[in-house]
């Protein structure tokens, strides 16, 4: 509560509102989405936002800080928010064994909550846009989701961009290539995923234990040495895929399971070329890494080149681990998932969308009330033709006025029934953009109107 | 945990899944709300589902022990899950004046969350599609909503439900026609809301005291006479609605609050009359109060009159007061709200909507190691004509087997490249439903592929 006994309409730090403007473009934008998933074959599918906590976390405590807990006063439930749609998703695979027939290829679309610490651009409630496919180890469908990434891309209007892929396998290799335990990857790996959020310096102090860790259980004390064996990986660079590969595989000789990745890696880029991506749309990059844990294979992130401040927009991977949580059996899956939120901001920047501020096309004016009747029944039959319309309500009483309203609104018609109008039986039609105005017949209201939107 | 080390794979009590069969049929009802909305000129409003919990409550505590709370380990913030779209827009109006213009007319669809104790068909996390007037008293806006209410329910293929208008002013005038307290008018009202649920006798009972009450500060201790005179209003009941607003104004001459509200529903009617609602779809029924404490003149509940059972699936009223929540200023506003959830029930028993397993018209079998690359150019090439296709990525690997699995997912066109069409440079093509199956050139693969879906 706070002053006069009113409380403050304020947001939550972290959240925010879409008004219609943005929305508008937004739901634009998610049926461009939700158009190319369907034509690779992807199916809807729902799962509720709040899950049993453990359900999410698998146990795993590394998350625990930026889980949103949630209850009833009397309830014993430990329940907690979703912060991705794809444990959901395993646990639906995992309990609806006959209901759903494998492989599945679905989408999600849904908020999910990360306590992360509130700055500019960055929420603690995002939308994220998921397709996956479960069921298959086959790199086909590795290569069926990098082609989903470009086709939507493609679709929504970008053409700078470029999906860097990596393989879990080849990170995994870094045990036995720089030497140290093998239970040490998980923290190496997500240590190297902060690089291009905080650069090699700082990622090389928390490598040698020289920066604090979040978790100094967990605080790895790499030797020089080490930490430069990593770097030699993660530097190689080079614009042809192919010429990574083959020096990360003399490097990492020595590591089968970096091989293996690496052989992975060539199939899949057959694939990629078979499907039509082009080559300028995609890089292996040894020093993706992606935060999670579940990640076992290819993994991949997407940047917009010409706003690479931005950071990752649509990223991915492998997990052939995830439903093995639920289950004794193990099944294979695959899939990406976009930042609706961070992509929408390109999106708006770069103008791929063409806003609007209304969907009426008609606003009939309310001045003369012994009109009301008229304008009402005058309203539904624009409706009845198809055509969004709607009667002024607000508190402006005169013709000036609410013109003015529909101007700074932007409706291309309006219909003004004064006195004149219901004595001549006619309606007064104005095309904004032309300011013609005429008097017409009702019976020629609709095709006027139709002529004048161009439907 | 459990058996094995694996966590089971279940929901919280209360809380559901969508497969990809009922998720089609549902956006498409969806769609069909939201293009009904959008005729009448409502615009997208998104919210979050987190919100400061005295922001969702006002400092009211009836609603305490159905909401969920929620979050961070080492946060003070109370927050809660929205139990509804209509706060949440009283606060937007608030916070965004100078944003937003009056009137405003948004829609809105999500999720929100009520700890009712769980049972058939009741959920803890359900949608609502909601649609508001803010920023009119007209009496107009409220016929508009109703307008919407059977526009709605008519599109989406129903011709058998009743809309029933009651206004609060009427049972807010019961205090003075039956003579209790005044500040007794919110108790009595939320015990009128549960007649259909309860049946008159229980009602009787919580009115007079004999039942015991939630709140035992609020139980109420009418008697007999006192009850008799409530009977007799709600009671009132003609399929002509000028009559029943004849008899309750006669009945309750020594209220004006009643009378005011019984005046507002004759303008209301004439305006219905005037929009085209046709008679037999809404009907004043003085029994209709409408639990959440916020209305404050007309109000609406639906019912499906061939699944009476299901309850009420779509309503609202008039809100003048709830803005005044946030800012001395008052904002009057109107609206309503869909039960999504349960009014698909009624939409899948009553078969409105086609249902469907899939959205893709071809599959391409996977039969032969060498064809891989062909059929993953070929998938391309379908899909950059516009038609949803996928390659079949299961366990299979026979002809006989992908066969059927196109068949279970009633696939209509199969693609199949063996050792021969490689060879012959063709490609065999099956219609699933005529059994048709020719080898074909791959320049006819589209307009074939057209030819049998049919677009």
């Amino acid at each position: 509560m706070a002053k006069n006994n009113k409380i403050q309409p304020e947001l939550a730090s972290g959240f925010r509102d879409y008004l219609p403007q943005e929305m508008l473009a937004r739901q634009k934008m998610l049926n461009i989405i939700e158009q190319t998933y369907q034509k690779f074959g992807f199916l809807p599918l729902d799962t509720p936002c709040l899950e049993k906590e453990e359900i999410l976390t698998g146990g795993d405590e590394n998350f625990k800080m930026q889980l949103y807990r949630a209850g009833l006063r009397n309830s014993n439930d430990k329940l907690a928010l979703r912060f991705d749609l794809t444990v959901p998703l395993a646990r639906v695979i995992a309990s609806s064994q006959g209901e759903i027939s494998l492989p599945f290829k679905r989408y999600q679309i849904g908020k999910v909550w990360r306590g992360e610490r509130p700055q500019a651009g960055r929420f603690r409630e995002f939308v994220q846009f998921d397709a996956d496919i479960v069921g298959t180890k086959s790199l086909m469908a590795d290569a069926e989701i990098i082609a989903l990434m470009y086709e939507t891309l493609t679709n929504l209007g970008f053409s700078n961009f470029l999906i860097q892929i990596n393989n879990r396998k080849i990170l995994n290799g870094l045990a036995e290539y720089v030497g140290y335990p093998e239970e040490k990857n998980a923290e190496v790996i997500r240590t190297l995923d902060k690089l291009d959020k905080i650069g090699w310096a700082d990622v090389k102090k928390l490598l040698s234990g020289e920066a604090q860790s979040e978790d100094e259980n967990k605080k790895l004390t790499l030797n020089e040495k080490q930490v430069q064996a990593i770097k030699n990986i993660v530097d190689i660079n080079d614009k042809d895929s192919f010429k990574v590969l083959e020096k990360v595989k003399s490097l990492m000789k020595n590591s089968a399971i970096a091989q293996e990745g690496i052989q992975e890696l060539e199939i899949l880029i057959g694939h990629l070329e078979a499907l039509g991506v082009p080559k300028d749309k995609w890089v292996v990059d040894l020093s993706i890494a992606r935060g999670l844990g579940y990640y076992t294979g290819p993994v991949f992130e997407t940047i917009l080149t010409d706003m690479p401040q931005l950071g990752n927009v649509f990223s991915g991977g492998r997990y052939d681990g995830l439903v093995n949580r639920f289950m004794a059996k193990s099944i294979p899956a695959t899939g990406t998932s976009i930042g609706v939120d961070r992509l929408f901001v390109a999106v708006k920047e770069m103008n791929l969308i063409k806003t609007q501020k209304i969907v009426s096309k008609v606003l009939l004016l309310n001045i003369e009330a012994a009109a009301e009747s008229k304008i009402q029944e005058l309203v539904t039959k624009i409706r009845q033709a198809g055509i969004e319309a709607e009667i002024y309500f607000g508190n402006e009483k005169t013709l000036k006025g609410q013109l003015a309203y529909a101007v700074k609104n932007e409706f291309p018609v309006v219909i003004i029934i004064g006195a004149d109008e219901l004595k001549d039986e006619t309606i007064q039609i104005k095309n904004i953009q032309t300011r013609e105005q005429i008097n017409i017949k009702e019976d020629d209201l609709i095709s006027k109107i139709k002529e004048i939107v161009g439907v």
